[in-house]
């Protein structure tokens, strides 16, 4: 990615978590576009370059769910060995930790850019973030089939993105809370705790 | 249990499916608690008996996302083995299938019945369906913890319960979208699946 992308990629990001904190705080109806322009440092003209709505920039931009370059990483990486790789759980919760950026692990008030929240505080985005959530699994399932030549629709490919989306959205949700210091020790953890719960029968 | 209360236990679920039903299909405020009354085949009294109102009907009764049976028979049933039961996941499987009942199985229109749908339709019940699976959930990361002698607050209680309930409403979408014959074969398939992938690396 080249410096001038990582840069929009920021701004789209910024103005996304800025959109959401306001939600929470305030309701959809609470504040404009024009100071969340002012909150964050860009003009109208630049948001409607990233946004053609509040709303959209509530839910956010597609590409900024996945991190493409982990992902086709990711797809690459498949050790040589016959049926399922073992690691797969661990390379996407890398996936996952590559695509969260770095703000949500640094940032002390994360909790306020929770999607959770707000869909409580504005209900009726609970479609959009559902649609949103249903994109970001049909590529994840898609690199799991490329990744482990399984045939499209075998339900193993969509298993391990329902396992491993609910490892995330727990990891996300107690680093939101503060229970734990980081998202990826977080979600480490738990891939290791479900492994413990999974092995085979002895 | 006795027959009084199952017959109880089936109105009680009775009710709940059919204001579900009629939320997805008119909205809350599409129909009244005696058209539900008379469609159900109840008396206005009898439904206050189960329900103090029309929304706490379409949320449905705690005490039927869990059967309390299978519950205490899953804590009882722990293999004599060192560290967590290797068929922990197949047994809350059991439990999962004892508990959604034999009319979820047999109900050819059982899409009409699914949360997901009434929230769609009614948006702030989200937060009533959050805390009620909440509950459920409770209660299961308390059964686990007694089962497998884990200390209260064990990470791998907890995600146990998050990805058997991941396993259990991906069974219970496909089974309402009518891609799979039964809910419990979909369900063991799952888990089956899960555990393929997460074999200890080789």
């Amino acid at each position: 990615m080249g410096l001038r992308e990582q840069r929009m990629t920021r701004t789209r990001r910024e103005l996304a978590r800025t959109a959401r904190r306001l939600t929470i705080e305030r309701g959809l109806a609470g504040f404009t576009i024009d100071e969340l322009c002012e909150i964050v440092g860009v003009s109208r003209r630049t948001f409607f370059n990233y946004f053609p709505s509040k709303e959209d920039a509530v839910v956010g931009h597609a590409a900024d769910g996945l991190d493409d370059e982990a992902l086709e990483f990711f797809v690459a990486m498949r050790p040589r060995v016959d049926g399922i790789s073992p690691n797969l759980l661990d390379d996407l919760a890398a996936v996952a930790i590559a695509s969260v950026g770095p703000e949500f692990e640094e940032s002390p008030d994360g909790g306020l850019d929770d999607p959770g929240a707000v869909v409580a505080r504005e209900p009726q985005l609970l479609a959009r973030f559902t649609t949103a959530g249903a994109e970001v699994e049909a590529r994840l399932v898609n690199a799991v089939e490329r990744r482990e030549g399984l045939l499209p629709g075998d339900p193993v490919a969509r298993t391990a993105v329902l396992l491993i989306g609910t490892l995330i959205r727990d990891a996300a949700e107690r680093r939101l809370r503060h229970e734990t210091a980081s998202f990826a020790d977080a979600l480490l953890d738990s891939v290791a705790d479900a492994k413990r719960l999974l092995q085979p029968e002895r």
